[in-house]
């Protein structure tokens, strides 16, 4: 059977290469590629994923919210019990495969379980998110969440996109979708036993360690301030002595620094899926210069990890401290709406299966965590998930985003063998 | 004498006070006072002062470089022995008295000494700077350097005005300045004894000690880099470790941190002189995101002090931090341009005068460094300077920027007083 899967997956890889290239040419922005949130480059590259996938002899349209939905010839009606899912959209300016690579290898592992009979493709319904990145409308995983039922109407009429300025219900609307549904989940959810999803890895770990694909333990939560500001007091610069200083930068900066000496310590506790970032520092350009102390700073402020625990000691260190910081340099914090998630556990019984199929092909892939993608949807209401990861050079969410067609192949094969395992374990 | 003195400057002191505000109506910005170097508003300043001392009886003009100069009635193109100086621009949307505080002073004392006649105006001339603030052009010390020969033409065809994008050199012929003159000292400053500014405090110490004026002991030099950068890698903040990471924002905010280690611990060794700043601090605004490592800082770094090897040490401590943070970081700096100046000293027998004027005059006046006025291009001339500081509560360049009319009264009559005894040794 394996033998018999992995030479359809051989023969179907060019094709999946060249539908890779069709769809980066029709949704370039002449940089990157962007594909709009519940927009018409993202639906442009539905339309081609479905038309695929009628070519190869499955049947495809879009669900009841929007997303794209594949299964076996004859069996789109039928309720899923394995899903295998990944999203369309991507971010402005992006890269061709965030989101596209698990869409393609949904659809890739229909054709191969359907080539090789034996209804090993029956019951397995592919998935192509909309809306999953964050930029376009402020929040993730919309397509997900109107699937699972985990965004309601009144949501939907409160999201704008930055660009169109319309709101969600409105896009949704334009795509045809009924909004009283919204909600309640748009498939019977008790009915599935596991949830996969192929994604390219959004840094260069598999490729620092030379390693084809990684098989996600967890997917890291967060605790984040997007607007967090501190203010001090402008003041000359030669001029006034330390003592008298209210500087906003000086106290941010070593608010920053003094993360960076926590994180050591929880990575050497053995805490090494702890990430900290400060993504964005900035003096106020109509005030600031070389010759002034500054009065304000405003800066963004991410903590991520795998353990709650460990994320919340993070977070009330670095607070504790701002408070030290703020009575030695006169300034006053202001962290603003504290946002984020909690880690999302992924199930390990499935991360054996992917692991266990890997080992069996001769593949050794890395265990690992990663970050949000919409999987963590389906865990929130229950439904097991596991997720292969794709070596990527260059990182995610720009549009030098590499993958190589080899090491998607490999991913491909791990993802429909262990989907392939279970399906017979039902037959 | 000095009773006679006294009485004239109390006497002169409501229309100086109203002098102050009819500037402060002309050359207003809506939301601070904006004298532009070389430009409309400045000359509109210079012009004001001119009338306001031919109104007292003093003779003044424009000098063959476009600055004000004042005299005793008669004696205008008679060479300088004593010269009272400040300028007459201001930062952007900076504050009332910076510069003008000292022009102004000179005129008053000119026109008290003047009033108790006996010759003690002759031989006295105050100066009105234009562009000694250096945002306009990017560099200090426009109307002094050009007085005292230290500005050739080909400079003045290099600097170029931040808005107006005009060059020095234009700025000047419109003014009616010959070109051909530069480079050459526009006075016999051989003939000068002495240089005099008052100036109103930068920062709020004299406020913090309870004194109305400070006498200044040097003036502060500097070493600064104003487009400092770091460059990293950008990558995405949830997914990348911290060993991967290229993050130019940590490294940059470590270094910063670190130069207030270093300023710290040379203030507790007794350099308290010793002034740090970085003033600008800047992910880049195009790229950067709360979910990004960020790969580019622009900063600026600016030390100040009395003692250029002090400031050396500090240079070369905190060049040899950001050589090790580019290591652990994987990070590169680049510093671009070093700019500053050395630390320039001030007469102790001036400032001997000035301490004994005011301390017969029951004034206790704080000695205490400064930073760069014009007094510095005459000592770096040869000339002897003396400066004396005004309490201000809220620091310059500031629209806040505070100056009390009975403090001014004090520091004018320790000025014109120890002015007067000078002219009276040579009378």
């Amino acid at each position: 059977m394996k033998k018999k899967l992995f030479d359809a997956i051989d023969s179907l890889a060019p094709s999946l290469a060249d539908l890779f290239k069709t769809i980066a040419q029709r949704t370039s922005d002449g940089v990157g590629i962007s594909r709009d949130a519940y927009g018409e480059v993202e639906t442009a590259a539905g339309d081609i994923l479905i038309r695929f996938a009628h070519d190869v002899g499955l049947d495809a349209g879009y669900d009841r919210v929007g997303n794209v939905n594949v299964a076996a010839k004859g069996r789109l009606a039928e309720p899923a019990t394995i899903l295998i899912g990944s999203h369309i959209d991507s971010v402005p300016r992006g890269g061709n495969y965030d989101g596209l690579a698990g869409v393609v290898a949904g659809i890739g592992a229909l054709a191969a379980l359907q080539k090789c009979g034996d209804g090993a493709a029956h019951g397995v319904h592919t998935l192509g998110f909309r809306g999953e990145e964050s930029p376009w409308f402020g929040t993730a995983y919309l397509g997900s969440k109107l699937l699972t039922g985990q965004m309601s109407r009144a949501e939907a009429e409160n999201l704008r996109r930055f660009d169109t300025k319309k709101t969600l219900a409105e896009h949704l609307r334009q795509l045809g979708v009924n909004l009283d549904d919204l909600g309640r989940p748009a498939i019977p959810l008790d009915k599935v036993r596991a949830y996969f999803e192929l994604h390219i890895e959004q840094a260069p770990l598999l490729e620092d360690l030379g390693k084809p694909i990684g098989i996600a333990t967890a997917v890291r939560g967060n605790i984040r301030y997007p607007f967090a500001k501190c203010f001090g007091r402008y003041a000359h610069s030669g001029a006034v002595p330390r003592h008298l200083r209210a500087d906003a930068l000086m106290a941010t900066a070593k608010l920053i620094a003094y993360c960076d000496e926590i994180w050591h310590r929880e990575i050497k506790a053995g805490h090494d899926d702890l990430v900290f970032t400060c993504g964005v520092f900035q003096t106020n350009s109509t005030e600031h210069s070389m010759t002034k102390v500054p009065g304000e700073i405003s800066f963004t402020f991410n903590v991520g990890g795998i353990n709650d625990e460990v994320m919340e000691r993070f977070h009330r260190e670095a607070m504790a401290k701002a408070d030290a910081l703020a009575k030695e340099h006169h300034v006053r914090f202001e962290f603003g709406t504290r946002v984020g998630t909690g880690a999302v556990g992924l199930d390990p019984g499935i991360a054996a299966a992917l692991d266990g199929t890997a080992r069996e092909a001769g593949i050794e892939a890395h265990r690992m965590p990663t970050v949000g993608h919409d999987a963590a949807m389906f865990v929130k209401r229950g439904t097991p998930a596991g997720i292969v990861l794709i070596r990527n050079a260059n990182g995610s969410h720009n549009p030098a985003e590499h993958m190589e067609m080899d090491d998607f192949t490999v991913g491909l094969k791990v993802l429909t063998a262990t989907v392939s395992d279970m399906t017979a374990s039902r037959r």
